[in-house]
């Protein structure tokens, strides 16, 4: 194998791809990209088993061939190069010479028998949106997944194409996340339970730029993302997801409306005082035209008042601060809508349109 | 004790304090800030016993008094609050409260019978020299200390006043650092072995202006900064420096001009070579208007070209690279100049006027 290309793109196409090589593996070929040059161009692969990324990068093509090159050695020297031409060549014995202005590398490489390839999908319904869309998405719900050996679908986004929009859920048994958006054309309805890493990697990976197209392709087990000169693959968590309609009611007893970051703030404050060892709740006391926050602990107490608008019941309720941080860091809305029932009720953060939806379970308290 | 000030000077002060309280430590009341409010305003202070560091802040004090508290905690407080003045009141059980806008908090102090006060030093003689020179001179000597068991002075930065220059020393065991600075006055001579940690802390709190004007002030044991409203005291290094005059020689059977940028980028690249289990060094062949560089090992092999202007011998040479590199990122010149001797011979890097002076111990190597 024979092949030019320019440093840049190079690198570019290595760290694509190498969101698809695992950290800890004790399976040599794992923690290797694949280059294959062919007469159609050059292709990095990388495949983890899981997820699969592979990406075209411009090339020259001298004398085609395939090598697996170590990752991260591989990366690190291309990364290191000055910003010119990269020639890259092989011998009969996978010895890769790198060669770059007055630089020159000499790498063990390894033959690509035993380099596990893409699975070959046949999707059976794909749809298409902007990249702004998707990992915008992603870093709104991405937070409440959970690692869980119980239940494997925690640590999934379930995503569905439902009525023309794409949603995407994700919980972890303290809350719940969905964010909605509207698609532009009309698609079939379809399911899946997306592995969190691999929404992690996309969001990294794509530009996110509004004109920026993507294509979702569904199949039984797998689900692809094409984008640019890119193509993903990742394993879909097997399994129903949650039926979570239960907790998403629509009637409420008390609306409260806050400024969003004065409320994100004040609860970043109350933060200072949660002790890990005895985890104490920050205390809401909902009333007319104002809300009061308190928490003590061992450390000291916390106790500050914000201005809000409230309509129906007053409200007493205690909850873990950093869950409804999480939620308030990623909405964009100057002023948010806090919907309560009870005490012992989740309480839910949506906005009218609905197309963000947080619901936070509250914990017990008890007063001083 | 009741003031009230700003919340940014008061998390100003409390940050540049906060460099003398130990990250680990048995003795709580060393994790405390002394806040001292009396008729002339507040004072923050916090001592480890080596370094102590106290700051005045613009205040109003509405009553006196003094306490400690837990610097971790109150900072992170401080930190969180609008910006907007802050309130803070003790009352006879070392309780504090501390008010902003809406917010208020209570955390418990302690009292300050067990606080370690400065210790008051008797100086001997004191310079001027602005806090850029200072920063800058801190910055190109600190990365070549070592903490060493065996020799405390190789923890400490050598500082001399001599001939009306100020000069600092480094070394720990494999290359030796010197810069000097004209001062503007004339000052008697003195020199101290300052610990490492001292002078870290000094150039992040120091603003590093080239109109900011600071005083060092040496005695027996101590040495003092003074700058803007705050004094910091660390204790000295004891014992005799290193005697290195032997390793500076003025003489040299080979002089190379290299672009240090280049010359840097190319080290970087030997770099991906080095492997920690097997320590392989970059080997330097300079001849007529080329040095090459060449480091082999397992993980693979680099070998690259520079263009140089040369006086006198070709030489060969080999060194850790980290060790040159360490030097290069912190000489400001285009253009360096190497001065060598022989292959077992330092190596020296400095410029005409000697304001820096860099020498590396080469290293024994084995052609393949």
């Amino acid at each position: 194998m024979k092949i030019v290309c320019s440093k840049n793109s190079l690198l570019k196409g290595l760290n694509t791809v190498s969101r698809a090589v695992p950290v800890r593996t004790t399976l040599d070929i794992l923690k290797c990209i694949l280059i294959k040059a062919d007469p159609e161009g050059i292709t990095l692969t990388a495949n983890d088993t899981t997820l699969g990324i592979e990406t075209r990068i411009p090339e020259r093509v001298q004398e085609t061939g395939t090598i697996a090159i170590d990752a991260s050695l591989f990366t690190n020297i291309i990364r290191k190069l000055p910003e010119d031409d990269v020639y890259i060549e092989t011998d009969a014995d996978n010895g890769v010479s790198i060669k770059c202005q007055k630089a020159s590398f000499a790498i063990a490489g390894r033959g690509t028998d035993d380099f596990i390839a893409l699975p070959a999908v046949d999707s059976s319904s794909q749809i298409t949106v902007s990249e702004f869309t998707v990992k915008e998405m992603i870093n709104q719900v991405i937070f409440s997944i959970a690692e869980s050996d119980l239940n494997a679908a925690m640590a999934g986004v379930y995503v569905e194409v439902l009525n023309n929009t794409l949603k995407m859920t994700t919980l972890d048994g303290h809350r719940i996340s969905i964010r909605v958006s509207e698609l532009k054309e009309n698609y079939e309805d379809v399911s899946a339970i997306v592995p969190g890493k691999t929404f992690s990697d996309l969001s990294r990976i794509i530009n996110g730029g509004l004109e920026d197209e993507m294509h979702l392709l569904f199949s039984k087990n797998h689900i692809i993302f094409e984008f640019g000169s890119t193509r993903m693959v990742s394993r879909l968590i097997e399994g129903q997801y949650f039926r979570i309609e239960s907790m998403l009611r629509s009637e409420y007893e008390t609306h409260v409306k806050v400024n969003k970051k004065d409320f994100l703030e004040c609860l970043d404050r109350s933060t200072l005082f949660v002790n890990e060892n005895d985890k104490k709740p920050v205390i809401l006391t909902i009333t007319d035209e104002e809300m009061n926050l308190k928490l003590r602990s061992g450390i000291g107490a916390m106790n500050e008042n914000l201005f809000i608008e409230k309509e129906g019941q007053d409200i007493k309720i205690a909850f873990n601060p950093r869950l409804l941080m999480d939620a308030l860091r990623v909405i964009e809305d100057e002023e948010i809508d806090i919907y309560l029932v009870k005490y012992n009720y989740p309480c839910t953060i949506k906005n009218e349109e609905e197309t963000y939806t947080y619901v936070v379970l509250p914990v017990n308290f008890t007063e001083d």
